[in-house]
């Protein structure tokens, strides 16, 4: 939808891209190729891995990157920055290169999810936007995905857009929340801009408009034949609900030959009411009816739930979903890791007095090592740009902090993690649809083994540096502190 | 900014708005005037109130409103919406009233922030958005000003931008943090569109781009004398980063007479680092340096570095404030309160099993009342709309769940916390601007008791109903478990 494509966000950015670049400008490091790796360092809610989300917003981002005569008036109201500068922002474009990890896939802490080759101040232009696509949606569609194994095959729908931080993180939540594997979303926007399905009946003010909430479940019967489903809660679920919607079911569509109806449960024991009102409708011959529930809902309550036997066929989940309640920041960083000079690649690193914070130098290839008999993966594997990975050859690989850990891949597949999508500033990927995101997204998930599927202590996948990346690390550590 | 007003949300709805709208109409329902509150029910981080904010983009909202022929074709193309109400929405506009809290207000659970009155299919329409709005952007402006008072008097930055959720979030939340009372943002974007001071230096990738870090800072200190802000600890804080921070001082700015500068620590123990850094600053003559900190603060962090006698002067504060961390969703709802029959309000109100989730009936008003001498905030007063309240005689309020607790208010101020914003559909406020807004807001937390200010276990601040509306909500509860 062109209202919601195209907008101009080069301006948002942390200010300090602005001060370094004009720096950069007047450094005369401008024309300075950089390496930028854009990574996380934690999994939220301490699961075993996340689904990366966000590249298409990415794209869009860079395709639209320009400075306004507004912005650079706006620039030059600071008085901190030279004419040089600002004749040179109103030429900007991304002339650099991308790749990037593709929308669905499963990523582990540190490993580059995107890489940046570029101009000084174009690569840094990007960071904050970058970081902000990809750490909004990774969460969302991390979160989503725990969701949707919880629910163990019945539907997830997205609820959340009134409790969403902004409406961006309603509509483009909703996407992730899809790539991550949901049926679909309550926000019409999302539908309409994305093609994320969009579901929804009522609220209690349509049974408190009416003279009786029989009177409301009634009317909507006759206007929704086909999609009747009655938010039963209004008033007393079990005494009420329940017996008025079999009523209105009776009355409006038994006639018409109806079977396929629903009920949602938004308030109360969702274990104990729902079995009740299972029972009821199967007694009274509704087997057809559906039950939905929502109300504050995430991964462990759906999972508690089911195991006490509730009787739900889709779960509706909002504000726990769209803002990730439980772990609501992905900690993506955007890491200066190389640099040409002389037509070298010269590794940079950022030593920190947090060891989390140390990073993994150098312009990097990552690959993923499938067993060729599982099908599963086994471990993701960091090289230098310029290592061949063979896969026909065994490959010792190492844990980077426990270096004496090691493990002899046998028989594997490697897949590169990584694909071009800029090449000299010209998009050079085609962008997958959303059910393609979705469904590459399911089937990469199940190639993950148990023990890095399961919410509580899922085993550390391996991700491995080559032992030429380690040494060239080690050795600027040493460096470093020497 | 032209490019981000005016953006249509009209479809940034849940989709039941629109099959509840189409059912309005179809049921000979959709001019009945109905009363919406929007009001929230527990106040995030479990503190004693909230700030009330996202108003303006309400009102952004509302004057946008309608239906485009893309938006008409999309919904057609659902097969479920008749082609009366099609027509309906073509010609659709906001003719209803609406009331507000002023932004920057403290607000306390279910007193309601907003109330609508307009025929059926309108007010339902605005539910979504004006509930993400005012949800946002409250959570980020209640967030910031737990951030600001525990800062106590020093300057908190909002450096939240790459870790928010959503580039809306990423804007207005530092435009609500404004509100709450910080002092600036790094977003350039949000000083560009609301005026919000953008503020920022430089990142890591500066230092790395030069041969050594004293180069860096010295390039640095060269372009910018006046505002010199140098981040010194990308490779070893207390042994490289500040003093060669020093020499780049003496070095570049000290012969131009300058004193003004700045450090910033972005990792590390900063309750032990900033006592150092600031003795070797001191010890060096440059007094006039400032220490700013950043890296994973909240409120929490930030009383205890202070309580631990770290020396700093200014809190740059990220994920943890843009996104509320803590405490991620502020949990507003927007329930229909009363319907005009044959020119009489009639109220209305909604039951639960979950007894937090039964709401307060009517068309009502609220009343803040505060001591005359003291000038504090003792309890605020909510009537049925045709109660007049009369401050010159003493006043019996009760608390609304234990009856029996009352207190006798004398010598009071009353203040209308609602005001008049639209009036038959045109805006009949004068919006104010966003340094009013977070000057109000600090005006009236300072009326707030420290009981209610304070983090752990705050008093609960006195909201009480009218002895006619409690009377009139327990005789709809009892007929309505009848």
């Amino acid at each position: 939808m062109e209202k919601y494509n195209g907008l101009n966000y080069t301006m948002l950015c942390d200010f300090y891209e602005l001060t370094m670049g004009n720096g950069y400008f007047e450094s005369g490091v401008k024309d300075t190729v950089t390496y930028f790796d854009l990574f996380f360092r934690t999994v939220p809610d301490q699961g075993g891995f996340a689904i990366a989300a966000g590249l298409e917003q990415a794209v869009d981002y860079i395709q639209n990157l320009h400075f306004s005569d507004e912005d650079i008036a706006y620039l030059r109201g600071k008085g901190i920055f030279s004419e040089g500068f600002l004749e040179y922002l109103k030429g900007f474009k991304f002339t650099g290169d991308i790749w990037a990890v593709p929308e669905g896939t499963p990523v582990f802490p540190r490993e580059p999810i995107i890489t940046v080759r570029a101009p000084a101040i174009q690569a840094q232009l990007l960071e904050t936007f970058l970081l902000l696509t990809i750490n909004h949606q990774s969460l969302i569609a991390t979160k989503a995905n725990r969701v949707v194994r919880a629910a163990d095959g019945r539907t997830v729908l997205e609820f959340g857009s009134r409790r969403a931080q902004g409406a961006d993180a309603a509509i483009l939540g909703a996407r992730a929340a899809y790539i991550g594997g949901c049926g679909g979303t309550a926000c019409a926007l999302t539908d309409q801009i994305y093609g994320v399905p969009a579901a929804g009946t009522m609220a209690h003010a349509w049974v408190q408009m009416f003279p009786s909430e029989l009177d409301a479940f009634r009317a909507y019967c006759k206007i929704y034949p086909g999609n009747a489903v009655l938010l039963v809660d209004t008033y007393d679920t079990l005494r009420r609900g329940v017996p008025d919607a079999i009523q209105a079911f009776n009355e409006v569509l038994k006639p018409l030959g109806i079977t396929k109806c629903g009920i949602r449960l938004d308030s109360g024991d969702l274990a104990y009411l729902t079995r009740q009102a299972r029972k009821m409708l199967d007694d009274a011959g509704w087997t057809g009816c559906t039950i939905t529930c929502s109300n504050s809902l995430d991964e462990h309550l759906i999972r508690e739930l089911l195991r006490q036997g509730a009787c739900i066929d889709s779960f509706g989940v909002g504000e726990r979903l769209i803002t990730s309640r439980t772990s609501p920041v992905f900690d993506g960083v955007y890491k200066l890791v190389a640099v040409e000079k002389d037509g070298e690649v010269v590794p940079k690193i950022k030593v920190s007095e947090n060891v989390g914070k140390i990073t993994n130098p150098h312009y990097k290839r990552i690959y993923r090592f499938y067993g060729r008999e599982s099908g599963m993966a086994e471990a993701d594997y960091i090289a230098v740009y310029d290592e061949a990975v063979d896969d026909s050859r065994d490959l010792v690989i190492r844990d980077p902090d426990a270096t004496w850990k090691q493990k002899t891949m046998t028989n594997f597949r490697a897949r590169e993690l990584q694909v071009p999508i800029f090449k000299g500033g010209e998009l050079v990927y085609k962008l997958p649809t959303l059910p393609e995101i979705q469904a590459y997204c399911k089937s990469e998930v199940a190639t993950l083994w148990p023990e890095v599927l399961r919410f509580d202590y899922p085993h550390n996948y391996y991700v491995d540096l080559s032992d030429r990346l380690l040494g060239i690390k080690n050795d600027m550590l040493r460096a470093a502190h020497s």
